[in-house]
């Protein structure tokens, strides 16, 4: 795509895959949706839009090390932040980069740690949201809700607009919460919402322009960071500066309060922002055993069902007559519980930060 | 006590504490009942009885390592047989070695690997056997049944004999195998029965007749170690002789077939032959925490009820939201499972020989 530049925000920390994920090695430096770490499985994606060189990934300083062993050899452009900020930030550093070397280039800024079944029809809806805003305004993509899914943002559909590359387009009447599961389900017959993807398309002008209207802070940052690039100063200007942007995610810093148009992009391909160790047990219902197992690791399973087993250690790992349980084997911890429980998995990080246990955490 | 000798037989093998336990690391040797390995458990359990000299522990050339090492610095005989032949070879080499250098002692032999909740009584009820048996016949103790057990055998009680230094005493009129449910509840229902604890005493002279009327492989490789001793070739007579003596449990090769009386000590002190990871979570109740979960290593456990947790590699162990569960952490293999079936956790190894594993066997 002529003019494109892609986004992999990779700034995400989170504690709902610990043990397996810590601090210094979040969710999207795990290989829990195929054979190889999130990040990279994302950049695989993205990468026949795009040469190398207009793929910028997002880190921060502490992760950045992460990121560059995985792509080393590679011409992606790493760009670190000193600290993370959420979304509205990270975009907005990408843009300042890209409207450095491109005249308003198109920016795709895609989440470093999302699942996708398919990934032409995935690539098929980023050409088409690039397509659609180089001539103003912002794209996202809205997946087709398949559950009453209470985990997830939703997006109102409102006028349809002309398809784009033969994709539908309508405009974006209104982004809502996580709703409740009667709301969820309302949602889901009423099919005029869709999952609020967090994958966004807009020209650098457009958004550089949001955060000056919205964003004051981050828009003084950056506008230091012209002035410290000029004198040869930009890691020390970052730095200086970074610490004091709002810290805010791009749906409440600029969806809620733009006057653009925003447009809505429906898709039906398989999506999951894989938010806990159930959602990797189902969405790889194709690497299932014949009692729904997923096993990633050596493991003797006797009478096991709709479990799963990960295994960071290398460990045989033998279950006998259990069902629907998560057992995750790291070299310093082990996780055994009830699947349908993994979002309480942040409870132990919590318990042990608090019992002076950093190192587990 | 007076010319008594305590043998401690320690040479069982079994898959039932797999993980922990291995072919090279039987039960005997782990820590499970207590702080320290059961078989060292049992030593202290019957030291304050008999000097050390007088304590032999007879165990096989894979193990015997094992127990020098628990042994080292202390006057314990230790007895090595060149293989495991089951309990009537190995009573009938203790005795043999006993006889050569203390005219018609008593000797008491127990189990290296059963659980005892009160060692006073144990103590006083071996005493008692001791001296009852000084004048011929052998004793057993007979534990009083708590439960319709189906794991153990059972004796029946008959003529009711003199009480010995106040223990009661009763003529055992019949061995009986593992009863399954429905029998074993009218056993104790009846009051009739006891269990059978694989514990027993008898006179040197005694035991060593016995053997000659019913053993005759094994008293003709004891009459060769006679031979073979007195022209110092006592290690490889042993070497050349054990291999053809009857493979037999004293309980099949001896009591079975005894015209000696057999007497029964029935008591009522907590005993436990130890066989599955449930009954060790069963007898440590009294080191259960609030929710009936024993716990043996790091863990934090949140919504976790009636579970036994026991790790021996110092990692934590989280667990949350599981009842009734087994978890067995070894540096080289971790099991997880139903703790109701610990007894199926034999399959492991079973299978895992199959597949060529052994060393996780």
């Amino acid at each position: 795509m002529e003019a494109t530049y892609i986004v992999i925000m990779a700034g995400g920390s989170g504690t709902r895959f610990w043990p397996a994920s810590r601090a210094r090695r979040p969710k999207q430096f795990l290989s829990i949706t195929g054979p190889r770490p999130m990040i990279e499985e994302t950049y695989l994606r993205v990468a026949p839009l795009v040469e190398d060189s207009r793929i910028l990934i997002v880190t921060n300083r502490e992760h950045a090390p992460l990121v560059q062993e995985i792509f080393s050899g590679r011409a992606v452009r790493i760009l670190v932040e000193p600290e993370g900020r959420n979304t509205a930030p990270c975009i907005g550093l990408a843009a300042w980069h890209v409207q450095r070397e491109a005249a308003d280039a198109v920016l795709i800024a895609v989440p470093s740690d999302h699942f996708v079944s398919d990934e032409e029809a995935f690539r098929r809806a980023l050409q088409a949201a690039a397509a659609l805003v180089r001539a103003g305004g912002i794209a996202t993509l809205g997946i087709t809700p398949t559950r009453p899914e209470t985990g997830y943002g939703y997006i109102l559909k409102g006028a349809a607009c002309e398809p784009v590359l033969g994709q539908a387009v309508y405009r974006a009447e209104r982004f809502v919460e996580k709703p409740d599961l009667e709301t969820a389900r309302r949602y889901v017959i009423s099919r005029q919402y869709l999952w609020n993807s967090g994958i966004f398309a807009f020209t650098t002008s457009t958004i550089l322009r949001e955060i000056r209207k919205h964003l004051p802070r981050l828009a003084e940052a950056l506008a230091r960071l012209d002035e410290g690039a000029r004198h040869g100063a930009y890691e020390q200007t970052l730095e200086a500066v970074y610490g004091q942007v709002e810290a805010i995610s791009i749906d409440y810093g600029i969806m809620e309060k733009t006057q653009e148009p925003i447009y809505v992009l429906p898709v039906t391909f398989g999506w999951n922002d894989v938010g806990s160790w159930q959602a990797v047990h189902q969405l790889r219902a194709r690497d299932h055993d014949a009692a729904r197992n997923l096993t990633l690791g050596d493991a003797v399973l006797i009478d096991v069902s709709d479990s799963l087993i990960y295994s960071q250690t290398g460990r045989l790992v033998a279950v006998l007559g259990l069902e629907g349980v998560m057992i995750v084997d790291t070299p310093d911890v082990l996780l055994v519980g009830d699947l349908a429980r993994s979002q309480d998995v942040r409870q132990f990080p919590e318990r042990l930060r608090r019992e002076g246990r950093e190192e587990l955490c």
